[in-house]
């Protein structure tokens, strides 16, 4: 037998719309797990939210491969960090994806225990250009600069 | 060929279900675009949320229309906040749809940079009422009062 | 007439994935209402959100069933920080759904209003372990420690 013309177009436009959906639940799910696999130190997971080649610019900084990442999380100031107590928090981010590409844009903050009391330690503008990889969605380059007043934060802030 | 009821059935619930998630994430991305929007002072972006005649109720000053609002985000006033370094953070909302309208809540920060150190210069509670339009969803009303005992800031956190 | 195998194939594929995104966002919006109800002091909202016998285990308080969560959100600890005025923020939740069970992990901030400045309080790491049930997604499990740097609080933060 032959299938439905009418059903054809109505379950192809579904397929298109969810697919959307998911782009948009897939990315922000990975941004979410960027802050609590830093605050574990774990390297591995951290990283792999990168491309091989992915980067990751972040003010004095400029990390070039997931390896690179993958060395920041491992690095002694991060254990340092952790020691004293440390939160990265990630905004939800406003998502614009255009097929395999997309762009979010947020806020983070980061928040520290200084002598037992919890203190805004940086807040600053973050873009993320991510590529749908076989592997799922997956950051290419991540741009984070202080909001300090600084015209190169608040141009990160820019729609896609 | 005539199609299959059966199919026509679970078609029919796909797609009904589709657009209540849609809806949730429309509105959760609307809202993710305000904060980069005002710390870029982005107003024709930052308004663009509003109905044309939408309202935004912030402590003392009440704006009655997306080009009231406009203005907000291009006075004076937001771009020397911007030039200290601002950071505008809304919490993810809790979102309650009921047909063409909803209603988000959720709590927001500013975060400031004020000599050299980030405080936390505002901490309020959000109540968004949003209407479906032609070009998507769309802020009829916003208000926000600051988290500081007031009876009136508490009332706004309540459920749609 | 017999239906399309080619169609319900695609239909069946489209219900379980769609099921997917619900989860995701059913989650998200069940998270998303904690901090509202609490800053309200909406103890039956707030407690709603756990089973009957769910658990609620915050630094040195051990709530057992959501009967004690509703204690404590009745409580005059939680009343005096409302009226003192507190914000309650959870960050965007990496959410990882098995079946009818789902962990959520996110970071939490308590900001109160001090003498008219406002503070952050508490930062701290939440393990959420969810259950399905048949009113939908529920807490069975939540876990919170201040990011202080002790290790408990980090060991929460590890993925599901």
């Amino acid at each position: 037998m032959s299938t439905s013309p009418e059903h054809d177009d109505r379950i192809a436009r579904l397929e298109s719309r969810l697919l959307a959906a998911e782009d948009q639940l897939a990315i922000g799910r990975l941004l979410a797990g960027y802050g609590p696999a830093l605050d574990r130190g774990d390297a591995d997971a951290a990283s792999s939210l990168w491309t091989d080649d992915g980067e990751y610019d972040v003010e004095g900084w400029h990390m070039r491969s997931r390896d690179d990442v993958r060395a920041m999380v491992a690095s002694p100031q991060q254990a340092a960090l952790i020691e004293g107590g440390c939160t990265h928090l990630l905004g939800p981010a406003r998502i614009d994806v255009d097929g395999d590409r997309a762009v979010a844009v947020c806020a983070s903050m980061l928040v520290v225990n200084r002598d037992g009391r919890f203190v805004v330690a940086r807040s600053g503008a973050n873009r993320f250009e991510l590529a749908r990889t076989d592997a799922g969605w997956r950051i290419v380059r991540r741009t984070v600069r202080l909001l300090d007043g600084s015209p190169e934060a608040v141009a990160l802030l820019a729609e896609a």
